[in-house]
């Protein structure tokens, strides 16, 4: 299957302007599964809870979501996006799985950065991993990078490839991708943003590691790209290392348990 | 302090000569912690269990770890070495801190890779840390490194440093512990062995990071070499990442648990 990642730099508060840049860039490539940054629909840096609240959708009545659904349908494709979700009074930080049928499932950020705190709440859906026609597909969101816990429990639960949406300032996050794909032995896609909002100034170098933790895919820091790579997807169902050694087998849980929650 | 991480080449199944190789370079320099290989009493390549019996030694009556704790008080030094360990009938691929007072702890290997599981038992003291003069110190053997797990909990434990006595063939745990030594925020110091033994040729580039990530010492592919650095344990005390943000206050239980063991 043939992976893309959409490194572009959404407008803050332009969500028409969003969804025309998002779709002109999926309509000019042809690919299996495009991955968008973090809170691609409404941007990132908000002076505070209630511009982010004007510029939150709802699942159920996004326009983007149907634009992007509309276009997966067209395009017979998928795509995972940052989303800035409203539900009720709450916002969330979230990112959506699209398949060419509609909406497959959801994630909600787990670990809020610095401000991220004061607008958004955490997430409450846990690690879900999706079953889809291409593959498992599991979502994280930027900062999550920082707990090694979510990366191995998603490949524990059978995560083929961890599409991570990000908005990333610092580049960090980009220099440790290799070794979480290399020890989970799964696929990572961090799909960053790039430009400036206000004093952010984020990184780009979007990056795809494989199973081996070779980097195969990485981004200019301040460039609009479409990323694209062939990627085999089963071979992250392949925890051998020697004949007699295997990443997930070897694993103590004697002595560290199984990443289950304690509730 | 100063740390010293001693990359060289024991030799298989010869005690006085790995004596008198490691005795002479601890001499010959001024640290406050060296570390030494994995098995750095016995050689690694054991043609089967019987050959590695006659090489190991019991904790009580080891030749090795004497000349090592009259050294450590001759010296004023604290030492980690890996030690073939020998326990009734049972091997333990295990590492060994000593200071000048004597041994103060053990830790025996919990993952053991390939042939290793015909010749030794896995770990049965899960993961100590010990509060030394020097500061927290924990160890993990080789292998060990696979599992993410390991490094988060003895950092979360306390560990300010991470001595990690290796005989790496190939060179992918050097790529993965600066990583480690970021989200941690601890140091980790990797002292690989080089040299051949059999079909084995190790990969020397022993390295330490600091809890920034950063690689502040890193070895040659085939040198023996006494690496130095000094280092402040207390940044590992620091889990600061903004002024809403912390590595391990962030984390979230409720959904990975807290890495305890299921008995």
């Amino acid at each position: 299957m043939k992976v893309s990642i959409i490194q572009m730099a959404p407008q803050l508060g332009h969500l028409k302007a969003n969804i025309e840049s998002i779709s002109s860039l999926i309509e000019q490539s042809d690919s299996d599964l495009f991955i968008l940054p973090e809170l691609a629909n409404s941007g990132y840096n908000f002076q505070n809870h209630q511009a982010a609240f004007e510029a939150s959708e709802t699942l159920e009545k996004s326009v983007f979501l149907v634009a992007l659904c509309e276009l997966a349908k067209h395009k017979n494709t998928h795509i995972v996006t940052g989303f800035c979700e409203r539900n009720k009074h709450e916002l969330f930080n979230s990112s959506v799985l699209i398949g060419p049928k509609g909406v497959i499932g959801i994630y909600r950020k787990l670990h809020l950065f610095l401000n991220e705190k004061n607008i958004f709440n955490a997430g409450n859906l846990g690690l879900p991993v999706f079953d889809t026609e291409l593959g498992k597909i599991a979502m994280l969101v930027c900062f999550d990078w920082m707990f090694p816990e979510v990366w191995r429990k998603l490949a524990m639960k059978g995560a083929q490839l961890i599409a991570h949406p990000s908005n990333l300032v610092l580049p960090y996050c980009q220099s440790v991708v290799p070794s979480y794909a290399l020890v989970n032995r799964c696929y990572i896609a961090t799909a960053n943003r790039i430009g400036t909002e206000g004093n952010l100034t984020f990184s780009g170098q979007s990056i795809l590691a494989n199973p081996n933790g070779e980097t195969i895919i990485r981004g200019t820091t301040d460039k609009s790209q479409v990323l694209s790579a062939e990627i085999d997807l089963s071979l992250a169902n392949n925890k051998y290392i020697t004949e007699l050694n295997d990443v997930f087998k070897d694993r103590r849980p004697d002595v560290y348990g199984n990443l289950e929650a304690n509730d």
